[in-house]
């Protein structure tokens, strides 16, 4: 029988029981976002007692299913006001899942002020004091978590913007070699785990049974099918794309399509992006180190492999992973146009715990309220720095980029429902600024990734800079992206599994050999649906309505260069892309 | 013909319109509220080129009609996100009034940074650079501005924190002995005018023509019941509790009935009280000046004379007014139980120009969130000046008391639409609960002064405690304000005009007779009624439903001590106050 573990901060007690009947089918996304929907009063602070934190592995998560290894973590978020969804691949996920934990959920909060550690076995769950690791970077903290739990945990933990409990603080996990950096990074969910006096949760998953599959024919047909289309498409398979230069081989193309934010979303176009492309990492790499390197995976089971590190000059690391997200973050909209100074910021990221996105849009608000210039790397480390150090400027800076456009009066600040956006402008691709409004989560790539056919021509092509049409292609994309939000898939799944339908059939038949469902492809759309309506519902009882479903005004009298376009996709557009569901 | 000054500060220029004929019964607070509903969009960035900034005095200001000398400051407000009405006592509104212009629009944004001051004399209005007032205390610029302007100009200003664009930045204005201590304070009407790049009003008033009266037997008739009634009743006659110990007098009183909110609203007593009471104030200033001490007028033409001053030990001025929400904010809500210290920190805030009841808020959420300790005097006289410094710490607290939690993760924060609550314990004081959570404005007391038959009984009296009958309570005086609002009448006026009918009579007299109406009781609480609509209108359009119509979730779980309750009033009755319009 599937367990849920509930952790009571209030009480400092653990307690297993059965995963309910009506959570059956319910995994990664779909389970947090149910359980948030159940269990959380809307109007609830989110930093306070009542708001809870579910952790769940996706569908498919811990069984054989190639890149799969993915976590879900949700709760009220403090940076939006509305639910959130954060995930991330990592080894913790497939341990978790081969447990048979579908689902932590850390609830209360003590009286007294204290960090705790979730230690789990298959002999049971405890809570053990963890001060020890608390106030340190996340860097020197994941030696002393291997030291005393064994290096072949997983880990959960928060760094110290979670126990400042900052709004842009992620959720830290280790990667497949044990780095602290693969983040659940959005929406500031390690304040919330900070505000609950959690401050780690190891898993050791010695004997674990596995997770038990329903129907292993069609899991094994569908994974099967699943393997080759990733194998089969450029941007997935080995030495493709995403082997090759990680996601940062986007840089150079969103540049090309002006589309690239530079300087606080003042321009689409950065003049120093080739000096940050995936191309330039891959060749930096191969200078500093006398030969070609492809990527590594960050989870375990992965076949992409898209996780990149970056190299000092004499050789060794200096940082994994410098994502796409990351290196604009840093570098075109800071007007930063080095892949030592974003490798850098990246990891005090990773080492303080801070979404790179959300931290890159806040030092950005920064330097246009001139508290730094553009360009000023060096004052940008100072600015991480002060988080770590809990500072007035650091509280302002962790806080994110609404945060400090708000304490210093700054008009042009691109966030939505309080979120900042990622690294697609959406005065240039039209599709995107339409998820950015919309989503559940705030200014959100990943809830419904229209670059694919925007930009990529990815199962077909439509034109960017058009608004027409791009509601209904966000609303797809957001349906399927909550399902495989839920299905423990990473995303990038979606480039091979668009464009190859055999790819899309192996992901359901995975997911009911798993199951034992009989889903057709309308069936796990109206899963995703689901998923959103009931994250809509959550917003809408928080205080959201259509009126948050908007892009910044800036966006709309402001002409972005090179295309000089403003945001133009009609406010019924917007209105129409939950109002359709 | 009655007159708009246009002043757009994209162009610098300035225009003379005639008052449009629709805009002919509205004065004050249905003036600014009616020209921000028409012509601000509501998702405008609040400090962006597309707010205004309206100011309107009312009715009968400029006529000899008591205390009436108010004017309405209006825009949309960093604070709250919604519609703004802030108003003050000065010498400025009759000056304006009998001047002929019965608004000034000020709109855009110039693309430079730098400052503007507007002169208005009977010649025409004039633009000139203000730098030489810019970054200093509004103690310090005051003599200046005489200097420059003569010392009879009526001025309305913003201090640093105004030119710092911080949400807590009220609007200042001179008293009648020159003082710049007259506060729209709530808001953050400061900030939106340092956005314009405006730093000064000056009027001179020389050659007015005064206010034309349509029917001056009737507005006589009216004038002379409302003196009577001002002058016979027990709080606002002539040596009555206003004009003895100010509004101060209220200290002791709400303290007695377990609503004095105190240390950050965790208790509704205070045991230091009775040493920042208005009985204290009287009694001191008595010892210190060795003569009993009355208090005076705020503004030309009132007769109530409430306005107090504080004096240091050798009998010197130190501050006036000690009004009984500012000696709350930083008394009991901080836990400071000396006149002296609330004085200077009083002071402060006439000074850098800051709503103290924000301000209050601000600094007992910076003791909450561990900055300094409850009770620290010198610590809190610290953080003020950090705001007029503009340092990180001091931008976080001049933004108020919602940006000084969200950014240190208090959860215990007393702001309703972000606006800090002002000194009433909505546990212990239901009624003025329900004006907190629905209000247009935010928690803001003056919006709907239930006060009156909860604890002082006026108009009769209630149980304070009671959730009971508070909503219709609460609507009822929420309209009879907006009302009051727009005849400009300080809202003092309420209580003897509602137990004196003829009070009441003589207001609307007095307003019919200026304008030329023929109104009833029920006409001016529809036109009320209809300001209050148009005010949710625009907030509705700004993003904001019934779920903002709430008060902090910690009220509905924490109880309050003495009466250890929780606030009860169910969420429909706190949704009927304004579906009920």
């Amino acid at each position: 029988m599937p367990k849920m573990i509930r952790v009571n901060m209030s009480e400092l007690s653990v307690a297993y029981q059965d995963l309910p009947e009506k959570y059956g089918n319910l995994a990664g996304r779909a389970l947090t976002s149910t359980v948030i929907c159940d269990e959380v009063p809307a109007d609830c602070h989110p930093l306070g007692p009542n708001n809870k934190v579910v952790i769940a592995p996706g569908i498919v998560t811990g069984t054989s299913a190639p890149t799969s290894s993915r976590i879900s973590v949700g709760a009220k978020s403090p940076l939006t006001g509305g639910i959130k969804e954060a995930n991330a691949g990592s080894r913790f996920p497939c341990q978790m899942a081969r447990m048979g934990i579908r689902a932590i959920v850390i609830e209360g909060q003590p009286k007294e002020k204290g960090y705790w550690a979730l230690k789990v076995t298959m002999d049971g769950a405890t809570l053990e004091p963890a001060d020890e690791f608390v106030g340190k970077g996340l860097y020197a903290t994941a030696p002393l978590i291997y030291q005393k739990y064994g290096d072949k945990v997983g880990f959960m933990t928060v760094g110290t913007s979670g126990e400042h409990k900052m709004s842009m603080a992620g959720v830290c996990f280790n990667d497949t070699e044990g780095r602290p950096s693969r983040f659940a990074g959005r929406g500031g969910l390690g304040a919330v785990i900070g505000s609950k006096g959690l401050k780690l949760i190891v898993l050791d998953d010695e004997g674990a049974p596995g997770v038990p599959i329903a129907n292993k024919e069609l899991f094994e047909a569908g994974r099967k099918k699943m393997i080759d289309a990733l194998m089969e498409h450029a941007i997935t398979k080995p030495k493709g794309a995403l082997n090759s230069y990680g996601t940062a081989v986007l840089i150079n193309i969103l540049n090309e399509a002006g589309g690239l934010p530079t300087r606080n979303f003042s321009a689409g176009t950065f003049e120093g992006a080739a000096k940050i492309s995936g191309e330039a990492l891959f060749e930096g790499n191969k200078q500093r180190l006398g030969k070609e390197l492809y990527n590594h995976a960050c989870s375990p089971g992965c076949i992409i492999r898209c996780s990149n590190t970056w190299h000092n000059a004499d050789g060794t690391e200096m940082v994994s992973c410098q994502e796409y997200e990351s290196i604009w973050a840093f570098g075109a909209n800071c007007g930063i146009d080095s892949l030592d100074a974003t490798g850098k910021l990246i990891w005090l990221c990773n080492d303080i715990g801070l979404d790179t996105i959300e931290a890159g849009d806040a030092v950005a608000v920064a330097m246009e309220a001139g508290l730094l210039k553009f360009g000023d790397a060096p004052g940008a480390v100072k600015l991480l720095e002060e988080i770590h150090k809990g500072s007035p400027l650091g509280h302002i800076i962790g806080n994110g980029a609404e945060a400090i456009g708000k304490t210093y009066g700054v008009v042009r600040v691109p966030t939505v429902k309080g979120q900042g956006m990622p690294a697609y402008e959406p005065r240039a691709v039209k599709g995107i600024g339409v998820t950015y409004a919309t989503s559940t989560m705030g200014a959100d790539h990943t809830s419904g990734y229209t670059i694919a056919p925007e930009i990529l021509g990815v199962s077909g092509k439509v034109d960017a800079l058009d608004p027409a049409g791009k509601g209904e292609l966000s609303r797809n994309f957001q349906a399927s992206t909550a399902f495989i939000d839920s299905s423990g898939h990473c995303l990038f799944i979606a480039f091979a599994i668009l464009d190859i339908p055999s790819g899309f059939q192996g992901l359901i038949e995975e997911c009911c050999g798993v199951l034992g469902t009989q889903w057709s492809a309308n069936d796990v759309i109206a899963y995703g649906m689901d998923v959103m309506r009931k994250e809509r519902a959550f917003n809408e009882a928080a205080g959201m309505g259509k009126h948050h479903d908007r892009l910044p005004e800036f966006m709309k009298y402001e002409q972005l260069p090179p295309h000089n376009g403003v945001f133009d996709v009609p406010d019924e557009v917007l209105d129409s892309v939950y109002g359709g569901l």
